[in-house]
């Protein structure tokens, strides 16, 4: 019997769904899962009539792969993944492949490329986004760490990946952990996307007072313009559906789940110092949201303030997008300059053009959007910074004067709007040649010798004063 | 010769002072230097005539020190305190006491906390805060680690620490790393209130133009009211002084300088699970600082927005004064969740009264403000957020109009106002019963079928809907 091109490890939904695409796409695929039952189950039902094959036990499912053997792993990301490369490697030859497509940690794939090439194993950590309907029609897939192991396998990925046009969303990211950073900071903009959309609908449903039918009315118009996305997209299908003739999203609960990667992308910014402000906002605001019991309590108490709406619907309407398009404009900013600090600190060669491309189609945040930030990078692949590109600085300049009024009603209204107002604070910090930051070094030199540097001596020398006996009248 | 209290090792100008401040009080006092020349220039210099012994050698410095020896280790933090513990174990005997009163991350302090005891040293991580001038005559002390050690030293640290009246700045505060933890949130909040007088100081030098000697007077006359402390106090002395008739503020340059406690305060938060947001903003606002020669380019590119002022110089600087009390409430809010979550996660029985007591003199965020705290807390012990003590709320709904204005003024004129604002979407959405994640959990559950629960159930049960479908009309 031929032997499989590829071998899958782990059939939830996602992994059956990358199964039946592979195989959709002419690849003959062997697969293993702990629970035989779920191999049975998959092979009785939708793997059946396909070129799929079920195996028993990891020896079985090694020795049904051709050679170099293509193994995937789709299983649980952190102590499940290393169990698995463990099972493995006895069964395994030198220059065979092992991809972990899970949501891992990138600092775990950097180490286990290099463990396992200690053993001759090429490894690859592969981000992929799209939820269950784009695995199972075409994901985004953000591949790194052994190049060469790559090249054995890109034939698979890049047949089952998006495509945007002609264009495959799936390109090679770098070497180690890099695919999987670029899928962590793809889900930390997600969490960012979602953040800003919620903070639109607050504002719109809490001030105009609006029916779920005629926000999802305002979400498709904005659908059809440059805020086109999936996002938007859904978000217009969500306020429209019903349950027995009632608004379904007004029945779910306002507590925010999440699975840590939105948090990683945080913590990371944090590590590499760059300021990526609205994403930390777009998590702290679901960990607020958390607080149910205490929000409810601090209801009571707290009443909204007095204000008189003094914008028009129509205006306030137009307002809250242009707020929401210049938030998002911060928003890839910020990801953007996290990404180029990454690829310095860890030695990636980055092409800032592919991955937007490679998020273009394909994964949750795709959009319309990230073909301008594509056409902005193959445009100046040396951008600096993607608000220095001649499209986004135009966009941000005509659509400020809305955001501010957006969020001047929503300071008054008392809706929060955590994520948009953090990004108007970055922006106008990132516009400001004088910060107030000379007073804050001045406070860190009086109270601990830090020293500070003068803006009319060559950065680099270091000064201290005695700030309060300069302070006394002569 | 009469044996040493205590023995210090590492005389930075903060240890130097810790040691005059020892034998002010009428402790014998040991000191070591990696370099013996420090060593002898400090006892030739100010130790001299006082009860300060110079040691060669870590064995010479063991042997002067009374048993059972303290030794308090005041050197970088990080590998070095590892280093010094492994050279002195071999000269200490079981129930010594090992001091490290760095800035140590306090998961190090819980490492070395386990590890010491396992050798039958008595270790603790405390945390000093005060600067130089604090160390000298009185810093704020926060102890953790070994409960038996701390009796061994607490009648040396409760002696030196600074007092509020009869309060003692210096209280046990828990095992482990405690003490360092409560210290790395107090460097946290300092970040925080530095950053919020920064931005007071911006909206009123920007919008108001106004020259520093007037700043300076607005700053004096808060301190006079409910924002009386120190950093507001040494504000007023910063803008106050001049160089060759100059003043001299304007002349330091405006990137700001950190050590990497905010950042950990920040990341701590991301993993605990704590809307942190504005400590998490000001680390950022100072990142962005940084970026100077970015933002210089992109002040020629984009134009402040036009506007009119619509609010008269004394409403204004009241409002920003309004805006300032608001944020910290917030501010130190959120540090004190903190603390509960961690107090929690690592079995700690903080008391947060005694924590405000310990801030309130001697550091460097003392102010009348933690005074109002600890009544909050010696009120009622168990109070489940600063919010809802009754002060606090009352002074924050006082200056919401306030807040509210002095942000409306700060976005209609393109200062940035990343801490302020922040913690008005904090309020914001901590007083509203129902915030907008009902459509964030829609979409998990529309694109990656999370799942999610319903107002009309109980808590813990979980529904999922197909979304798209019935997003359809009848």
């Amino acid at each position: 019997m031929k032997k499989a091109d590829i071998g899958l490890i782990g059939l939830a939904v996602m992994g059956q769904n990358l199964v039946l695409n592979m195989a959709d796409n002419g690849f003959k695929v062997a697969v293993y899962n702990r629970s035989a039952q779920k191999t049975d189950d998959f092979i009785a039902g939708e793997a059946k009539d396909r070129s799929i094959v079920g195996t028993k036990g990891i020896k079985a499912f090694c020795d049904s792969l051709s050679s170099p053997r293509k193994v995937m792993l789709m299983v649980k990301a952190g102590e499940v993944v290393d169990h698995f490369i463990e099972l493995l490697m006895p069964h395994l030859d030198k220059g065979d492949v092992v991809i972990d497509g899970g949501n891992s940690l990138f600092s775990d794939t950097q180490r286990r490329t290099v463990s396992c090439e200690a053993k001759g194993i090429l490894f690859l950590g592969i981000g992929v986004s799209g939820g269950e309907e784009g695995a199972r029609l075409g994901p985004s897939i953000m591949p790194g760490g052994n190049q060469k192991g790559w090249g054995l396998v890109k034939g698979i990925f890049q047949a089952i990946a998006a495509r945007v046009e002609q264009d495959i969303c799936c390109q090679w990211v770098g070497e180690g952990g890099a695919g999987h950073y670029v899928k962590m900071v793809h889900n930390g903009i997600e969490y960012g996307d979602m953040q800003l959309i919620c903070e639109a609908y607050h504002i719109l449903r809490d001030v105009l007072q609006l029916e779920p039918v005629e926000l999802a009315g305002i979400f498709n118009e904005w659908n059809q313009g440059d805020l086109n996305s999936y996002l938007i997209e859904i978000t217009a299908d969500i306020l429209k559906a019903q349950e027995n003739g009632e608004w379904l999203g007004d029945k779910v609960l306002d507590t925010a789940g999440q699975k840590g990667t939105g948090k990683w992308t945080g913590i990371n910014a944090l590590e590499m110092g760059v300021p990526l402000t609205l994403i930390g906002e777009a998590v702290f605001a679901r960990y607020l949201s958390s607080l149910k019991e205490t929000r409810i309590e601090a209801a009571k108490t707290f009443a909204a303030p007095a204000y008189e709406l003094d914008i028009d619907k129509a205006d306030l309407i137009e307002a809250v997008r242009d707020a929401l398009f210049a938030s998002k404009i911060i928003s890839y900013t910020q990801g953007f300059m996290l990404m180029k600090a990454a690829a310095s600190q860890y030695q990636w060669n980055l092409a800032y053009g592919d991955i937007a491309l490679m998020w273009r189609g394909g994964c949750i945040i795709r959009s319309q959007f990230l073909g301008d930030i594509k056409a902005a990078y193959d445009n100046n692949p040396e951008l600096e910074n993607l608000l220095l590109d001649g499209y986004f600085q135009n966009a941000i300049v005509k659509a400020q004067d809305g955001w501010r009024k957006a969020l001047v009603t929503a300071v008054q209204a008392g809706v929060p709007v955590p994520a948009m107002s953090s990004a108007l604070s970055f922006y106008d910090g990132f516009r400001t040649e004088k910060l107030p930051a000379n007073l804050l070094q001045a406070q860190r030199d009086y109270f601990g010798a830090h020293t500070y540097e003068r803006t009319d001596k060559p950065r680099g020398e270091f000064f201290h004063s005695d700030w309060k006996q300069l302070a006394k009248p002569d």
